[in-house]
């Protein structure tokens, strides 16, 4: 009787460690923060067709002249902005860039509510994109002073934030050298959030006699 | 002495179960990655005086105009570029800044392994400090191409990565609206390094007929 006691003992000892080193592993598994996304892209960018980014569910082949299949920087690009669900709050200096342009209407026509901040004087200038978001409906909010507002940066349903030297242009895209870091880490995001609320507060056109963000008549 | 067997068997139960605890909890304390920096800064930085963070050991008190004493988004930076120990590799479009030339020419002079790389448009332009930066002796080099090399990104010692919209420039940190992040993320420290790394053979002088970064005689 007491070896078999001895041997229930040893046993249960056994079972109790094994159990231990288990939940160790199960609380690695699980309990430990999630490795939140971090992704950087640099440009130039290949060139390829992006069509297929708009149209997922495309039936027919694209034969634009454009290289297909091909996954650039600038469709991984596309391809994060075109996963917001909720918001959009985009500060950017420059945005001349029609497939961006045409990803913000995108999102603006699937209910997703998008702010936009940009630069004043580059707003004026031929080739902006600006214009054609007023002309959609989108809120777009134009910097006050004699300064650059010179952020290039996009926070997508307070979950992702895009950032770096890229304007939202076509030769930044195709020709210059630049970058982009794409990350979920709040202790970044959370910054660009609360910078991108305090200046669309500074530059809201109410507390100015001159507003450049009336949708034209 | 089954009765004694049992509460032999039910405590070492219990302590196998208590020392599962707290090896979870040392394993929590421990074993978990260590967070890294993540750090934003925004800009136009407040005007104040930088001279203790040249010299902290500082014995007289600066009499200069400005304000003392203040923690400002450029004396963050400054402190941090300072904080290089081993080498610096600095990607950037403009770089007028005397404040942050004299960091690189105190880096240099500490025995700090320095590589630039610069816009060569930018570089020929007047109060550059690129010119300043080759009678040092430090290692230059210009982007080829008509294209601009449009990056402002700096890692430390492969261990600490400045980057964002914020050229070197005076107006960049006094009047515009910038950004940088400074973070020690791996995720996003390597591909910069790479990137510099990949840049700087591009663009080694050797490779072409005519060089920008021999020092003038």
């Amino acid at each position: 009787m007491l070896v078999s006691w001895r041997v229930k003992a040893v046993s249960l000892g056994v079972v109790a460690l094994s159990l231990s080193v288990e939940l160790v592993c199960w609380v690695f598994r699980h309990l430990r923060p999630k490795k939140a996304l971090n992704e950087v892209l640099f440009f130039p960018s290949e060139l390829a067709c992006v069509e297929h980014i708009f149209n997922p569910t495309l039936t027919y082949s694209c034969f634009c002249s454009l290289p297909h299949g091909i996954e650039t920087s600038f469709s991984r690009l596309l391809r994060h902005i075109l996963s917001a669900s909720s918001s959009l709050d985009l500060c950017v200096f420059a945005f001349s860039n029609m497939d961006l342009g045409r990803a913000i209407l995108a999102l603006h026509s699937r209910g997703v509510i998008i702010r936009v901040l940009a630069d004043k004087d580059y707003t004026a200038i031929s080739g902006s994109q600006i214009g054609t978001l007023r002309k959609a409906g989108i809120c777009v909010r134009c910097s006050k002073g004699t300064v650059y507002m010179h952020h290039k940066f996009v926070v997508l349903d307070s979950r992702l934030l895009i950032t770096g030297s890229l304007n939202w242009t076509l030769t930044a895209v195709q020709s210059n050298d630049e970058n982009l870091i794409i990350t979920e880490e709040q202790d970044l995001l959370l910054p660009f959030s609360q910078e991108f609320n305090r200046l669309w507060v500074k530059n809201d056109p109410c507390k100015r006699p001159l507003s450049c963000s009336q949708p034209k008549p």
